[in-house]
């Protein structure tokens, strides 16, 4: 039982290309102790909506096939393919691979840390980066 | 830090389809401001297990995009092609496509504010209107 | 109004075969009201990167369809198409799937119950039980 206390932190990130997956678990849990907060809530969400946050494995050939498989059910080409594309934009698989990835995740933070699985880390994957 | 408030409000949509998109910012914004909560989490659920809460862009495009994207992964016809529809109803897919929307989106809300990105709307979609 | 109260349960199931859902909806409204907590968001997460928590209908026939439809996106097999199963895991597709069925729900508390519309009901979907 306590007070009620919140804390804010944007993360901002540079991506080299296109397509990346970024482990956030460090600075997450970083803001998590810089806030004080010992028991609660902490959502983490992308701002962009071609970016994406999730919990899940942190492996890099798990990532390639992340990709594959976004790839599969949205892919880029051909941009005409999508009605958003009229819009003079070539981002309408991104918004589409969003719904998969998810925008946000919600972890719990419990005695100051934050609660997760043994191998669950927070990533966020970027659909346009470099170009976004 | 302050004491905790909470606050709920039911938003109630008629949606003349059968598949709608509804921009549900402007209502979402305006239950947190008569909430006079400053900072905290605002979940927005759908309570109907055909409709989704989601953060995306809001363009016509994207939502026509959108809709048959969620055709292509779940058909609504053949309806007998669902163990579900053996129920007697034929909403298999709408179920189905809820995966892929999602249920419900959190928000955070800062200084009195929804706190989105810039091109980040709350939407509800809607898979069983009218007849829902 | 109210001062802030947080509440940790862990739930954990015996699941006999490798894919299994399990409606945890009774066990999560058990904790809402130890917690003693009457009005909050409730955090229902998985731990492990290929179980699942989601709010759809609990009905059989449509835990079949999800089954179906689930290897239809992310086939356990071939193994060797995945790039992550070279670490000599053979769970990527369990990873894959749970992108779909998500890892958490936050619901409403109002009132010391879960807020649920008439059809919800909280399910975890196992994607590697007896192995995992």
């Amino acid at each position: 039982m306590g007070i009620m206390r919140s804390y804010r932190e944007e993360l901002w990130f540079n991506v080299p290309h296109r397509h990346a997956f970024v482990n956030i678990t460090g600075r997450v849990a970083s803001a998590v102790e810089k806030s004080g907060i010992r028991e609660g809530l902490r959502l983490v969400n992308a701002m962009h909506i071609t970016s994406s946050v999730f919990v899940n494995d942190d492996e890099g050939g798990l990532h390639a096939d992340f990709e594959r498989w976004l790839e599969q059910f949205a892919p880029h080409e051909p941009t005409n393919a999508y009605d958003h594309n009229r819009t003079g934009e070539d981002n309408a698989d991104a918004h589409l691979k969003l719904q998969i990835m998810g925008r946000e995740a919600v972890l719990a933070i419990t005695d100051g840390s934050l609660d997760l699985g043994p191998w669950e880390q927070g990533c966020s994957a970027e659909q346009l980066g470099r170009t976004g």
